[in-house]
């Protein structure tokens, strides 16, 4: 890209203060700003940052206050404005082209909507069916059985196993796994494990996104089950028979534990941890590194290695700071206490 | 599927209340069964669910006293009968023909048993052995020298670095990783690393279950050991020489510093941690999101973010629940000292 | 391998104490050792390991004192001699042969330097550059206009998403994802998540290496960033827009929150996850399965659920032992003191 800051300006309807005619040519954080980059301040706590930054220009709100060291464009939203020079200028790449690529391996009897691509070295195993639009980019394997719908994306190294179901306009990123078995064994007297079968699906619905190298368990039996406008993030582990409710979003490295069902439009803060056979509200927010481990009631929001309510949590967690003075305090009543009681003749 | 109650009764040696007619389409849980759908109750927790289950029969044991919206099957065990029907109802797919697939790229001297599947896309490189009946479904990764048992099962997109060992009767789920290099470096005067050469391999013995995304580093020298009969669930991390013992049990999203040693039969609940070095005795257990920091005895019972025995951790938690009430007490108890020290004119 | 005591001392410039004809066959660690494995000990923690172990001969410091139940070689390093022996004695894997695997799918105007090995099965959209003496193992994915670099290394199942660039002598394992989307969306008013356009792209420096299954995403403009010199361990989540400096090194499975900017030379353990839009500081040590919440100063050293200064952290866990006691002595402390109370008349 190669844009002045008044170009810049008008693409995102902003008002420039300083030099227009400086160049920008690339976007970038504040403080990882190169010369020639724009940047953007999206809220206070990067005031400091904008002080330093080496960035050509930075898109501001309209409201913003400040003193900056180099040009502003005033706009409504900066985040907005940023994605919006962003995906002006980004590079094209190039589309699969549509069809069956010549390298990739197709079972007799899959059925493919016209308008579809199966890019190089993908597999296709007996009775698959793929909807129109849907692109498989490279390298994705799909098991006996599995239905994708229409305008899906799978990127490259995607393994949906036998019998899973996948909506349409749904995107899975590279490495993800889809009806991989769920971990289910019965104890036997001489301390092995005997396997309980897996033979369920996973169902994924429409609108869904699912990060990379997530790992979606099939049921035990029946469906787990992924709902409409779900977005996982990258390193999920969902277990057997999990139900996440219509527009739940879960940030990276979490786990949900075995038959536990979500509701609708929870959000899950990165590397938290459910057990299994929960019921957590709709609503709800859990937050980062935390561990429901009991259900959770609609709207509320649970914080904590043992997860609990938020408000009780940071009291709790504001305390423990004071945990060692408290025990010196104590110490010091009981030596108190001794003389008073020796003082006093009791 | 499509089977009567009654008929869905005969095969699990069950016993109807209620309607036999009714038909059966499907398998849930109770809180997800549509209509059509054989359920079940697996412990009280859930008595709630069963009364508003949408379910057409469900499975209970024969000793349940309660009441149920839809017609009950009485049975010894409700989990393995409904088991049972899934294994009678479900698809059929087709298993991968033996052979080796023509996509398949083998190199020259690669030795296979007779009634081997190299599916589509694998890559086996020199020196490579697999044992009859043995079945890479489809682009998994064999490096140089890699041995694998009889009757094992690999999934797609598996990896196996050069020179490990598989057992027989193992299977790996899709997306795991055996013998990425260990993660090992000296810190150099320069703030940078020098890289430790990781010369060691994994060996993973037989009747072994590994998830989804697993990684399994190999050793800096000898080998990290996966013994036989250990199930380790998705997204696990095992570091080089660590060792596990026969039929230790790992949930999801664990991670095992190097050189740890585990016992036999220990079980580590998800998204735990331990540290390097240690030892775990045998049947022990470890809870979830825990982080064993020193040496488990065997059959101990462990817990919290810095593992603690679990009736220590359960009298500390329960304690903590309550220590914003114990600072205002203590607080109030240095007035009425502070007030007694004044009235009594000490 | 097969080498006598003494053999293996004369190789590590070593000196025998015991018998120098015993002979070694392999290499393990003290506790797993079997008849015939050289050993090591590498600190006191392992002293009764020694007393137990299986091992035909250890490697010990120059000034060890103690008691060994086989010989001895004493040395300067018994680490970095352990390494020397298995360096001498491990097994030749052959190199993939350099040039293009004909199984490989490469698109018209790749641009491949002379000695490049791309080997089978590997997919290269579009535009890829490749640089002098790199390899892909196989099944590799580079998307459009990726860039890689001099003498890099790319293990299977390595997917390299559209216009990200890999530096020179870069090694990256098996299944690890550079460039996935980054987890942005904004809320809709009907509970429905919008996506934002994730446009960047991820830049790895040179000196790097990440290990297996790991995901980096791409920035929501501009780039996320891998400084030179920097070692990920396995299941590393780097969310978008993170900025990871100089020859900082992370274990396995920790998270790094989008925004977040982290200094050189810093050390993570594993399982640590740091919150969005944070400045880690150089040389900062953030112990394992913490997490950060605000900034942290260059050079500091944090520990916790919430990561707190370690010399706090530690006091506080200290007192969180004593707590149930200390709940205890205070409900002792208010029945002494009503007692008092009342026998003051007060």
């Amino acid at each position: 890209m190669m844009m002045t800051v008044t170009e810049v300006a008008e693409l995102v309807e902003g008002t420039v203060e300083g030099d227009g005619a400086g160049r920008v040519s690339g976007l970038a954080g504040l403080r990882e700003a190169q010369p020639g980059d724009l940047s953007l301040l999206m809220n206070r706590k990067y005031a400091a940052a904008l002080a330093e930054t080496q960035a050509a220009a930075v898109l501001v709100r309209r409201t913003w206050t400040g003193q900056s060291p180099c040009p502003v464009i005033r706009v409504a939203d900066p985040a907005a404005a940023m994605t919006q020079v962003a995906l002006a200028t980004r590079p094209e790449y190039p589309l699969p082209p549509p069809g069956v690529h010549p390298s990739a391996v197709l079972a007799d009897d899959v059925v493919l909507a016209d308008d579809v691509t199966i890019g190089p070295l993908c597999v296709l195993e007996a009775g698959v069916q793929v909807g129109p639009g849907t692109v498989l980019v490279a390298s994705c394997y799909l098991g006996a059985g599995v239905q994708v719908g229409a305008q899906s994306w799978l990127y490259p190294h995607v393994s949906i196993r036998e019998g899973c179901r996948i909506g349409s306009r749904t995107t899975i990123h590279n490495g993800t796994v889809i009806g991989s078995d769920g971990f289910g064994y019965d104890r036997q007297e001489d301390g092995s494990w005997a396997k309980i079968p897996q033979v369920g699906i996973v169902e994924i619905g429409d609108d869904v996104e699912i990060g990379a190298n997530v790992a979606v368990d099939r049921a035990r039996f029946g469906r787990t089950l992924i709902g409409n406008g779900v977005k996982l993030d990258n390193l999920n582990q969902i277990a057997h028979n999990v139900v996440i409710g219509e527009n739940t979003a879960i940030a990276a490295l979490c786990g949900i534990g075995g038959s536990t069902v979500f509701g609708r439009n929870v959000q899950m803060g990165g590397m938290a941890g459910s057990a299994g056979h929960l019921t957590i509200g709709d609503n709800a927010i859990v937050g980062g590194h935390s561990t429901p481990v009991k259900d959770l009631p609609p709207g509320s929001f649970s914080m904590g290695y043992v997860a609990t309510p938020h408000k009780q949590w940071k009291r709790i967690h504001a305390a423990e700071q004071h945990l060692p003075e408290l025990v010196r305090k104590v110490a010091e009543l009981e030596r108190t206490i001794e003389a008073l009681k020796q003082q006093g003749g009791v």
